[in-house]
């Protein structure tokens, strides 16, 4: 059993299926305050940079809505991931045109994915914060028309930064992955156990339902 | 409609989630002949011809079923998935202990997943097959004891080539790929895909439910 209550900071079903792979028990305690948008590009900061800021935000306001609710001792898990093409992000399309218009651009070429992790741990007053970022380069199959209109119609692109879910009907879109495959569906799972360990001073154990 | 029903010559429940996530109709017809046994590795025979070896006889033993049955139109998918760590075969663990000693020994290392998968179409008399094989690399995060203890303890590695599944709790094992994921899990989807569309003339689109 962890000491402390572990708070997931976000909605996203991914991110739940991906502790709940490594049976790690967590509450969702989703900040009421909209998610940041993603910022204008700027050209000194890099995709992990970006990512990080964001996460680190989720978090606070997570630990924030904690704090005035009365809560004092809380590990706080807040993450936030982007999908990059030549140094623009593409985030979640507004509509069928536009998501087949970024499957296109993504089609036969490499790509990279950044996620954002952060783990808050409030203590009384104290809290200590960490921060990682792993990025993961992706390449597309050239995909034909058809199949992008296929995908489009199934509505996975439509929630999904960069228009696909690696993990589900997308998954015949991508030809390769050049590191993390978890940090594309929205969470490196493995550094988030070691993030997670080194903040509580806990083994990953402590954590997990199954043991 | 595609013209000719596809028949999945595995039992693996990974394969059929595989060809499921891109929405391919299909049938299981698991041969009853057993699995060949993976051969002792031959001094020049690599990684991806010993894969595609096997998938080609899985996909002749269920031919010569379907014909004796009476069926003359078939389009058969057959696969074979191994793992390769410095040229040895590491197959399924035989138990607990096995295991946790092929998990050591992946602990920390880069390891090779080969994956053949063999498409083979009946029409009348006539048979046409044509193979492919994809590898993957695949690195694991140095895995402290008791966390390979208890990720045996899941159950997991038992039914495994290589004593893990990427794709279950064993997703926190793997540090990084370089190649194709669906490979790893048992199925290299893209070029599976491509694989029917060469062999039966149709786009992948024949063999989707979802339209």
């Amino acid at each position: 059993m962890p000491m402390i209550p572990l708070y997931l900071a976000s909605r996203s079903p991914r991110r739940k299926d991906l502790l709940s792979q490594a049976s790690i028990r967590f509450q969702v305690h989703v900040p009421a305050e909209p998610e940041l948008a993603a910022p204008k590009n700027r050209r000194k900061e890099q995709p992990g940079q970006i990512v990080r800021r964001i996460s680190d935000a989720k978090a606070e306001a997570c630990a924030a809505e904690l704090r005035a609710s009365g809560c004092t001792e809380a590990l706080i898990l807040a993450a936030d991931t982007l999908v990059f093409l030549k140094e623009k992000v593409l985030s979640k399309p507004a509509d069928e045109t536009e998501a087949c218009l970024m499957l296109k651009r993504l089609s036969g070429n490499w790509h990279t994915v950044a996620t954002g992790v952060t783990v808050l741990a409030m203590n009384g007053k104290k809290s200590t914060k960490k921060s990682i970022h792993v990025t993961t380069r992706v390449k597309f199959f050239p995909l034909a028309k058809d199949w992008i209109h296929w995908y489009v119609k199934t509505g996975e692109p439509m929630d999904k930064a960069g228009a696909y879910g690696a993990q589900g009907y997308g998954a015949a879109l991508v030809e390769k992955f050049a590191g993390s495959y978890t940090n594309v569906v929205g969470l490196p799972l493995g550094e988030t156990l070691s993030l997670l360990e080194k903040i509580s001073g806990h083994s990953r154990s402590a954590f997990q339902e199954h043991k």
